[in-house]
């Protein structure tokens, strides 16, 4: 049984309309988003990551969630292994950092003992208000829609890079790989007038292709369009490798989110009125799956669309 | 940083009072109680448990969280780091036995790769509706209240003695370890006659223990009361280390709450109308601690008066 096909299975089990069929990051229920994320080491986070950093990334990946549904985050219950007594103290400093800055509740959570050796393992519920009009699915998109994505895009997998010692590091891509920024306000603007959302955690690729398949659409991405920033092209050239590699990385954490053409206007004012960059990377029609072109070349498919975890 | 002291620090961020100081397994918070605890392999399971069984306890030590709150179970958000394809289809399993027999929703969750050799490990949030005249605390106990539990105390312990091939084994003990039943419809029915209420999970001493300092009283326990099964009195004598070895075994599963004498004969005709067991234990009185007697005689505390973990 594969990942895939586990969870094919638990999708037998949660069949509640709230559970959105396991496809959708979150459940929506009672006027409440709810969702869980867990990061463990060695997978999510490197060993030697800062106990800071792996704190706010816990709740960070979870908001991000949320962002996407445009829901407003209240509150947060964690699920902690304890490690040595400096990394733990370290990581609830980090915790409160990120919670005080998010304005989250700490409700509650369990803190275990791990067998020595064991690699940290933390969960997190996090809980927010569904938006009044209802929280959007990433199944929502129709023929016509243009895909949008906000900020950057590959900006943490290069951090994730210089982490390793790979590239000459700057704080840039190293920030956006340590302190992820979860797009809360701005996914609280757009959501009425989105007809999908989700957030690009694993790769634009495939959470492209995921968002693809849920609404039953084909979406042509332009690869060229995929917006890089500045300090990811100060270490890389712009050429159609790196993007590649940009739309496949991880971590982003951006708003992917499927629109009307005619509610562009509105769109960019809010990102404007926001500072929120944001870029149409593509456009959704009738069909399946991901074409991605690159200046009006057709680009095959890379093997490898994101990360799985 | 003790595991005490990460709470600690962790308490000082919890500061909102829907997470009631961390100090009650569970949040109440907007009609609804949420509860988050995990499960490791090694710790709170046996490596060479039956998935099906990890599965239900996952889900049971969770709703015995609700039921000590007098809630009413809704859905649940699962945490699970896949291991093998076989172990993972049997967990599956089990899990969704366990949550038609409760009548839960499973809302949603996260599935994460682990490191190789890395010890299984979940996590579980539960969510119930809050009881209509509210969630009783642990630390709403009063001098005079009787001390009360449900159901039998030590079954689970000796369970897992039989597990680890120490003694002979029976069903009774066997399928209180592993499959135990957390008390949802005695809590729901028993709450508005309660001061406080808890669930028993990690030894009935230091439970007792813990609703007595949140309620800042003493607790006077009678050994001789404390309710042993036929099944655990078929494998050990009744004496005094059997009753200390039954009260600190944890596992139990079962409530503890305290509640006015005058409430008494109401207590009894619910639980004989639900067909579940319940005993004095115990009284409350003025002063701090757990006094512990056996037949009038004072016994000292044992050194480790529960599981902690």
């Amino acid at each position: 049984m594969s990942e895939a096909d586990f969870i094919a299975r638990l999708r037998g089990i949660a069949t509640d309309p709230a559970a959105r069929g396991l496809a959708d990051d979150v459940a929506v229920w009672e006027g409440l988003v709810l969702t869980h994320d867990m990061i463990v080491e060695g997978i999510h986070f490197l060993p030697d990551e800062a106990p800071q950093d792996v704190a706010w990334k816990l709740v960070a990946v979870n908001l991000s969630d949320l962002a996407a549904k445009g829901a407003a985050p209240l509150g947060v219950l964690v699920g902690y292994s304890l490690g040595d007594a400096a990394w733990d103290k370290a990581f609830a400093d980090g915790l409160d950092t990120a919670l005080r800055r998010f304005g989250l509740l700490l409700l509650g959570g369990d803190t275990v003992r791990v067998p020595a050796g064991a690699p940290r393992s933390f969960g997190l519920t996090a809980i927010g208000r569904a938006p009044e009009g209802g929280a959007p699915a990433r199944s929502g998109a129709r023929p016509g829609d243009q895909i949008w994505v906000t900020g950057t895009i590959g900006n943490a997998g290069v951090g994730l890079a210089m982490r390793l010692g790979e590239i000459e590091p700057n704080e840039t891509c190293l920030a956006a790989y340590r302190r992820p920024q979860p797009q809360l306000t701005f996914g609280q603007a757009v959501v009425p007038h989105v007809h999908a959302m989700m957030d690009v955690s694993d790769g634009l690729l495939i959470d492209a292709q995921r968002m693809a398949e849920a609404s039953g659409c084909r979406f042509g991405l332009m690869l060229e369009a995929v917006p890089l920033s500045a300090a990811l092209l100060a270490v890389r050239p712009d050429v159609v490798d790196t993007r590649l590699a940009a739309a496949t990385a991880g971590d982003d954490y951006q708003l992917l989110f499927a629109a009307d053409p005619a509610k562009a206007p509105m769109i960019r004012e809010i990102a404007d009125g926001l500072d929120v960059p944001v870029t149409v990377v593509g456009h959704a029609g009738v069909g399946e799956g991901v074409v991605l072109t690159h200046k009006a070349q057709r680009v095959p498919l890379p093997e490898r669309l994101g990360f799985m975890h």
